[in-house]
């Protein structure tokens, strides 16, 4: 009885391992670590080689590690760039959901798709998932550039309007029509929320210098407090990182939160590469699949990009690069379809492999462009291009 | 379906809150902040005002929690301190197993208890649970002194005859009876691991300078390897940090592994206080208990203190204290006894009450002991006593 191995600590072990061991690989062919991290729950989850079921337990440790890593991308953020970014990386989520949206939507149109399907599945393609690209970035260590604060500010935009986005397209599908006026109590309080957390907890923060059990405490009280609201956890984290990222250096935060960032993170895209079941795919929805899949990475990259393309093409491809990769969101919008027996068993596998698509492609080309293209300044500045040191 | 929070997340957020605020007034009072978060479990648990059910998924944590408690104290141990104080601990660690077990066996065989059940309940008095005194000393700074040493030590040893006694207990009370040759490699795998990770594992380690996620993995690692062989995953974990102590400070592992402890433990000892089903005491066996719980606490602070007075008393009288903990692994042995029919519920609820009161008792008085008699070096040598500063 005592002497078998825990299978929580064991698989907690192999998980870690292979998860460090491909990313360490990655690095070295060049390619993103966190791309390794996915691929490791990719090929031994349970829909390749079946090595490794990730557990509840596993799981709920991956979603604090994505709490983390978000809260350490926020404490190297200072709010005061973020208000700087804000009117470009508005513009940038709007086109971002509203490009995505319509391509998505009027493809499926085309094709005869019944019109509430076409809707899931657009909606489906809209919600940003900002944990890969925060991840490579904070990797290369880019995240005092300008194309990074874009990219940040812009996810936050986007988590509102795709929160919005999915209860009135829920509301569509259901039987009672869309509730205006819950939906528009919903908004005002996430937009409450947002401006609060980045116009005035600074401040409130600054008088406490707290130690690092209270900025936990906050961190996870904020996550909490984002969920309640509609949003997703991972805005809430990053909330409470900015809110502390003036003062970070000084109280010595950021080193301590590594560390625990660099522990559990590894388990939140191990899970999210386990979870990606490719084999749902068959020949018949193949062509969908692969054109949904390339429809969302172009119209991402075209309703991004275009609105800083005035920052230079530089930015302006990283920013719409950094806002491809699909998560969660996505996967539960084509969920709530399904589960409304408003999308089928097919378009749910279109969104499933649609997702994988970004979440491969997007840490690739966004690496690639940010070591090929080190420039920290804007480049309507006219900054000499300043080669980093290489990591 | 998005807006209700996780209740992972919240029950996440509410156990940190509040064995955190229970430590921080424990804390201010002078008290044990470790008995302040095992509090909050006890009063927030099942058993009392059932506000919180621990998950399994913060079980784990809490399970985590405990293994970078023993990594970190590990990180400030060096193997060498550990190998001046081997024989002291060694003779702690014997007597500390033998008196309790005598005792306890003793008084039930004298109130006419079937024989199989005095060894078992004794058996159960036997086992030291070090991660709470390990906690205490952690957060008064006293890890260096001879005291903690030969505590870190002795809790080495303790849990390999520990693991050897359940064997035989286990051995006595089945069909098969012991056996001898499966429990002789047993012990033998046991010393082996031991004597590799204090005499070797150091000097293999040195060559590597691993980086944080490497000295993690070998963590984790060490912490199966030790569960494999049958001794509890956190002497692996300590065996892990002592790898690395003597390169701690200078590839700067403490302050990295510290915040992912701070983060984690608290769980841990909430989770403990969680388990803790104090109603289980009627008046029947109320006197039982207590005895045995009187038993438990003196037999161990004899057997612990009288191997180590030559040291001098403060030092002995820290050493018996510190080893007066139990925990799992005493409720592993009633349990194994419960499921062979051979102890009764009573005697059952009777090691769970000595379990608890050896929790609540040792941290008080070991923190106390350490605050009064801040000496850090052995009082042998006749050093002038030095205060420390307050914390």
């Amino acid at each position: 009885m005592l002497h078998a191995a825990d299978p929580f600590l064991l698989q907690l072990l192999v998980i870690f391992l292979w998860a460090k061991i491909f990313g360490e690989l990655f690095e070295r062919l060049s390619l993103p670590a966190v791309l390794g991290e996915i691929l490791a729950g990719i090929t031994l989850g349970p829909y390749a080689t079946a090595l490794v079921h990730p557990s509840g337990e596993i799981e709920a440790i991956g979603q604090i590690g994505a709490i983390f890593l978000l809260f350490s991308v926020g404490l190297e953020t200072h709010p005061s760039e973020l208000i700087g970014v804000g009117r470009s990386s508005l513009r940038v989520a709007l086109l971002g959901v509203l490009v995505p949206f319509v391509f998505g939507f009027g493809y499926l149109m085309l094709w005869h798709y019944p019109a509430h399907e076409a809707i899931f599945v657009g909606a489906a393609m809209v919600a940003t998932s900002v944990g890969i690209s925060a991840r490579v970035m904070g990797d290369l260590h880019v995240l005092h550039t300008r194309a990074a604060k874009i990219i940040l500010a812009a996810a936050v935009f986007d988590d509102v309007l795709g929160m919005v986005l999915l209860a009135l397209v829920a509301g569509l599908a259901s039987t009672t029509g869309i509730q205006w006026l819950q939906l528009s109590l919903l908004f005002a309080e996430a937009v409450a929320f947002t401006v609060f957390m980045i116009f005035f907890a600074p401040r409130v923060v600054r008088r406490m210098r707290p130690p690092l059990v209270l900025a936990l405490a906050i961190c996870l009280g904020l996550s909490v407090a984002a969920q309640k609201i509609g949003m997703a956890a991972i805005i809430g984290a990053f909330f409470a990182g900015l809110a502390f990222a003036d003062h970070a250096p000084e109280w010595n935060l950021q080193s301590r939160v590594a560390g625990i960032t660099q522990f559990l993170s590894p388990f939140f895209f191990f899970v999210m590469g386990a979870r990606l079941n490719l084999s749902v795919i068959n020949w018949e929805v193949a062509r969908v699949a692969i054109v949904i899949s390339v429809l969302a990475i172009l119209t991402k990259v075209v309703g991004c990009g275009v609105p800083v393309l005035h920052e230079g093409w530089r930015t302006a491809m990283k920013v719409a690069v950094g806002m491809v990769p699909r998560g969660e969101v996505g996967l539960i919008v084509a969920l709530v379809g399904l589960n409304m027996r408003v999308i089928t068993d097919q378009s749910y596998a279109v969104v499933i492999f649609m997702t994988g698509a970004t979440t491969v492609f997007a840490p690739l080309i966004l690496r690639m462009l940010f070591r090929q293209y080190p420039d920290t300044l804007p480049e309507v500045h006219m900054a000499p291009v300043q080669p980093e040191p290489a990591a």
